[in-house]
């Protein structure tokens, strides 16, 4: 561990997600494809029908390492397993691989593997999701201060916030669902893509193979799988990371000392010089990693534009960008699963902070009353403004407003008192909570992951 | 012109798609928005009923540069717009813009713009699927050498490599499609996205306005609509465009000198210097935006994490990267359209390039004959790469192995002739072509642009 | 204007930037540099030597948007160029571009706009940093609380703030120096670089024209000057762009309503909605620039892998890459400007906020002074920790203390008041800034700019 | 190994880079500085002065992990490991991080191993640009058609190629060394960088650390020193990444089946399916690996706008980003040099492909001539180009001219076989070379690394 470079491999990342991309995993999961293929390769007669299994059972007994030191000799990892697999499993060996290309094998394994990543970064993201519905529902009516260009505008509560949280995230859910036809596809072609080998055995393999994995195959694809897919996963990936950098700005803003509605309630050190520091860590991490996600966006891209019916600069790139990447994103959901869980709402600083202003927070809500009253819209912003800046922060609006000579022939205290209030401009949110419960609901509950690897 | 900076206002994008952007449009739709809410207040009582179609026609005298006239002074392009409509359109005029805040007209100018951009967008993508589909069908015997790393695989045919083109370009069609149920909605919310000052008019105004532009409403929204609908569209505009520059490539490639198997027959000057050259301009220019397109997706990213209920850091950036990346792909799919209407195959140029290797490139059929007639696959693979290096690029092929004391066995004349044969290792291509075409044809074929702006 | 896509046609960017890359000026570098050419091909017998100042003279008369109606059927612009001054300009027009590639034009031209640009916007950044200084000075003893992770931690003073910008800054400034030698070169060595078509006069040709237009050239170059001092040149404006962003973010976030430490004295509507609004917009707009500064760079990079001696898809992109990329530091850096003239600090609400956490900031100073009378320093930090915490924004420290059994005999309550002071824990920031000051004023006063073009 | 989900962790980057950034060697240096900083502490008096000795051989015996086992509870990495030192080294433990933030450890820390990875990666860098030099040398007359847009062009020479590669490495190189005065500083200025805790003393503390460790202060810096620094580093190593790219793009496209100038003598599998293969694999990583490298520098430039004094949110990404970066350069640079020390160039081919186009490629020189004899430049131009097309790939342009009536006048066949050669062409290539080695072997040695960590 103390030899380690990267931090995935011992300090980010749950250990569920990390098993995925181990060297150990993507080798087992390369045999897995290689026996799926010598299955139908028995079913069409150009390999003995009992193959499959005794390969299988030969398998179990190679260490994964082995492949990469024949490949330090022979320069191809694939080549290298079909050569190990064909020189220890007897008989059978002699058709392991045949009329594959190594791709057929590389780009499988992704889409097995990238399938369960899926499900898993899915299920995680599903439960941040309900974890924001829940506090919607429990903050429907938390007052806090809402905040435009840092500035106090009107109140709105904590519960609409989190419920714009959990449409965002939500939406992210979708393309999470919408892209897997892309993406989790066989990839069983052979070189080039014209399954020549197979002869007109060719289709019959590759349905076979998919049914096996429980995969639909791309329609046509060169020597590989078209890129964009992955061009897509890695964006939406860099997108969900973006917005639950949002959230922990949202938490790591309402922690300054000076707002204090939220903090992350967990005991440790919070600064190795500064005894009293408390500070959002976690929040932070989670908008650290975010940079990193929206990186590895720019390499995936370029993976698209691969020469004729290939070319290999995917294939370094891309064993360093998908796992790291689905990492970061594991991540960030573990720690904001986990800052969901440890935040606290102080509800009284939060009531405290909207009347900071005085009042001016309900400015807007004088100049629709004014315009009902028969002003011009443009006029009553005017005054309101005129009225509002003259006493920002120093005086109370409504006393102000009172005090008018204009102003207070159109309102009593009673009707200020009123519509200047929390309540009154909060009106809509519970209806808009309500909506957006049921928009979201719908969404997370797309059934998804009939197939397992 | 001669004092434009930038290439989209005179050189690069359709006008179609630059009328879109223009200062002008974007005014003129801004109106357009602000009326739709004007007719919404008239329907609710906070307005009168006629008022709507009073400022329709005060609106059509105004200047739209007024408007930035204006904010040089104000600081704020909508609220110059709320106050000239209200000086100059009378009694009327006191009601522009009521409960509304800025986003409400900008994203939902940016819905009804972008909108009608991504059906032009589409139109022409689908215009390029098409051509590429009757390309493959054209092209579904023309032979080719297929190309990995460069170097000769095995032969497939230019109707397959059309057909895998289309493949890939449909899937973004189908990205293009499904994105726009999250980008494409109605943004009428109000400050801090309570419909505050609408009272509990608001889900009224919201749904009136909603049906006249023809916009599903966000189910919740901040001040703004979620930027990571923008995010998803630049960056699938980039997956787009990272795949045009693969076509592009592949036509930059296939134009060179030594290959020449494909031209653009375009009559113009290929270099300043050097009167004999016949470059693929069209093509390069192609990839040269595609890096541009690809650019703007970290911008877009970085976009999504606003601070609480917004901050302004959106609007600048968007006011480019939006323009400009849309631009970019609309240049790109005129270029591509052009380039696929206007390259040459030389079939015969191609016929010849797929024997240069004097049969090297059919090794791997023979690894599978071998097989068939009882070799382990991988001595089998061993022992043809080794007859394959030996006379590679010198000798011929089937008259090596005719002449091998060890394979001779194994093969007549006859055989080599017709399995080591462009015809033999193409058996499956048009069947793949054809199982390319249902699907594409499905993608393409979604229905949609019921709305238009 | 209202028909323009591009905001840097209109809205940003200066005059002064925005006239070096207009179409018109782009051309009229392309005829100085065929000029100096001309001349060059005149002194060593290649050309008459009179031609050059006939052809200056005719090149006058030429609308530059004839060599784009010109390109429309040429598909080149330098030899649409290169032929209307062969047809226009009598018999010396037979000489002109002789033996010349478009790229000597192209690049020379590049060197010589962005050598004024440079100048430009170092001018410009050398302001703001003197700005900087200037404030670091005036405000050597604004007390204001340090932040880090949002959270409070020690007092330092806005002077100190403002001399940490200056620092940062400079850096930028000496990275624009030192660039300088690497992109600012003449590029004149013909068709893949080998001066083939001037024979032994090359070398001499360069020179003149490197005398002439005051550029040293390339040592040697494909056909085009190499895309890595584009790239270390759009790379050194996107880090500049987040420093200013960082600048940006640190007004924004001081301008919150609930800090109001400083605010930009503008006179504007804040809102379109919220007459209150006093938002910081011109630090937003710098924000949100710097997103699109820090996109470019991915294309700049992307441009640097050319093939062989040159192929055209850098052009494309960098057609708008560079404009765009130096105005968008154009007007960041106007706007810092401004913003840094227009802020008012507002230092009592400065003062009061340092003492929002009634003392708590200054534990890592107690952590010291127990070290210093016998404490061990992760004891001394655990306990000041708890002491800290137990009264964390409720309670006074120095009460706390002085009531603590344990720690009540190591201070007394004059010493303590001495220590948990800003002016105690801010002793070293005078000389810090002076520090500062003289190694920014060494970097900002290198010499530079010897030659204009 | 087979756990491990980092290809840093067991398969690229050299042993001698991967050393610098285990989690042990961190560690280890975290100590070293903690150790540097006693010993300032001891000479100024705020601790024993033999202390820091004792701590160097109590440091000894601790293992580093127990630092991330700590810090599980802890929540912070470096007060841990003060922590553990306070506890376990006796009496000295005391003074252990004594006025010191977390960010002077981790900042000088970054500042020593980036020192040695520089010094590394200059070396390497050095090793490959004096390899080109030679090649340059040694192909100084070994002809090869020069290609602009894929298309050939005039011929140029091999070792014109690999002098221009030299020359544009050595940009990079120069970069390289004019960061270290910007990155490779000391950060030792405490909390918020104003070194409160140790008073009047903190300017001497610093002084004696840097002697220490061979590190010049920053004049000021916040909590953390300024983040342009790495993302200029990063910047830097993308755009070596880029040209290492370019140079790999050459070979691959060198090594085209049709073209066969150029191929990696190596000993491997090709292909797992096609025995025939002989792929550019070194060069195609190199590719790859840089797509990797330029999408790092998006996360550098989002590090730089740190909040205030500093937000945490560069941590967690620079930990990732820093050894990714570097290793994947390491790895490049490890690759290219490899990559040069076993391509072959095969003369033959390159000087037949010269031919390929029947002296088409020698059209400039003919305009240039007939300029000379009088003719205008653009008639001249316009002359040869239609002849050149005429023949193109299929008559000798010579005899065409010979038999041309216009044409014929001017030349005879002795003068058009003399100047249409690549003889004629390359006069200048041989000089080139010369200047391009002066100057570079200027930049290369520069002296550097007196200082080693």
């Amino acid at each position: 561990m103390s030899n380690n470079v990267c931090v995935f491999d011992w300090r980010y990342g749950s250990r569920e997600v990390r098993s995925l991309f181990t060297v150990e995993n993507m080798v087992r999961t390369y045999i897995k494809v290689e026996i799926a293929l010598l299955k139908a390769l028995g079913s069409v007669g150009l390999a003995p029908p009992y193959c499959f299994s005794e390969i299988e059972e030969c398998a179990n007994k190679i260490d994964p390492m082995d492949i990469y030191r024949r490949e330090a000799v022979m320069g191809h990892d694939i080549a290298s397993l079909a050569f190990i697999l064909g020189e220890k499993c007897g008989e059978c060996g002699k058709y392991v691989h045949l009329g594959a290309t190594s791709y057929d094998i590389v780009d499988t394994t992704w889409a097995l593997i990238l399938r369960d990543a899926i499900n898993i970064l899915r299920r995680k993201l599903r439960g941040i999701i309900e974890k924001l519905l829940e506090l919607a529902k429990e903050h429907v009516h938390t007052y806090v201060i809402g905040r435009t260009h840092g500035q106090h505008a009107l109140p709105i509560t904590f519960g609409f916030k989190f419920a714009n949280y959990a449409y965002e995230l939500a939406r992210s859910y979708e393309r999470l669902v919408e892209l897997e036809k892309r993406l989790i596809r066989l990839k069983m072609s052979g070189s080039v893509g014209t399954m020549a080998s197979w002869g007109d055995k060719g289709f019959l393999i590759e349905d076979i193979v998919g049914k096996e994995l429980c995969l639909e195959p791309h329609p046509i694809t060169t020597q590989v799988a078209p890129r964009d897919g992955f061009a897509e996963f890695i964006s939406v990936l860099a997108i969900l990371a973006s917005q639950l950098d949002r959230l922990a700005l949202e938490i790591r803003e309402l922690s300054r000392t000076e707002i204090s509605e939220v903090y992350e309630a967990v005991e440790r050190v919070g600064s190795s010089a500064m005894p009293h520091k408390r500070n959002p860590v976690i929040a932070e991490r989670i908008s650290g990693l975010a940079k990193i996600a929206r990186s590895f966006v720019t390499a995936a891209l370029e993976n698209i534009a691969l020469m004729h019916e290939r070319d290999l600069t995917n294939s370094s790139s891309e064993r360093i960008l998908i796992p790291h990447a689905v990492l970061t994103l594991d991540q960030m959901l573990e720690d904001t699963s986990k800052m969901l869980s440890v935040i606290k709402i102080d509800k009284d600083k939060a009531r405290i902070n909207i009347d900071l202003t005085k009042g001016a927070v309900y400015s807007e809500i004088l100049v629709t009353k004014l315009v009902e009253k028969g002003w011009a819209r443009h006029e009553a912003y005017v005054k309101i403004k005129e009225i509002s800046k003259a006493v920002y922060l120093r005086e109370d609006l409504v006393k102000a407003i009172l005090q008018d000579p204009e102003l207070s022939k159109y309102f009593s205290e009673n009707e200020l008192l009123a519509i200047l209030s929390p309540e009154y401009v909060t009106k809509n949110v519970e209806k808009l909570i309500e909506r957006t419960l049921n928009h979201v609901q719908k969404i997370i509950s797309t059934e998804y992951g009939k197939c397992t690897s």
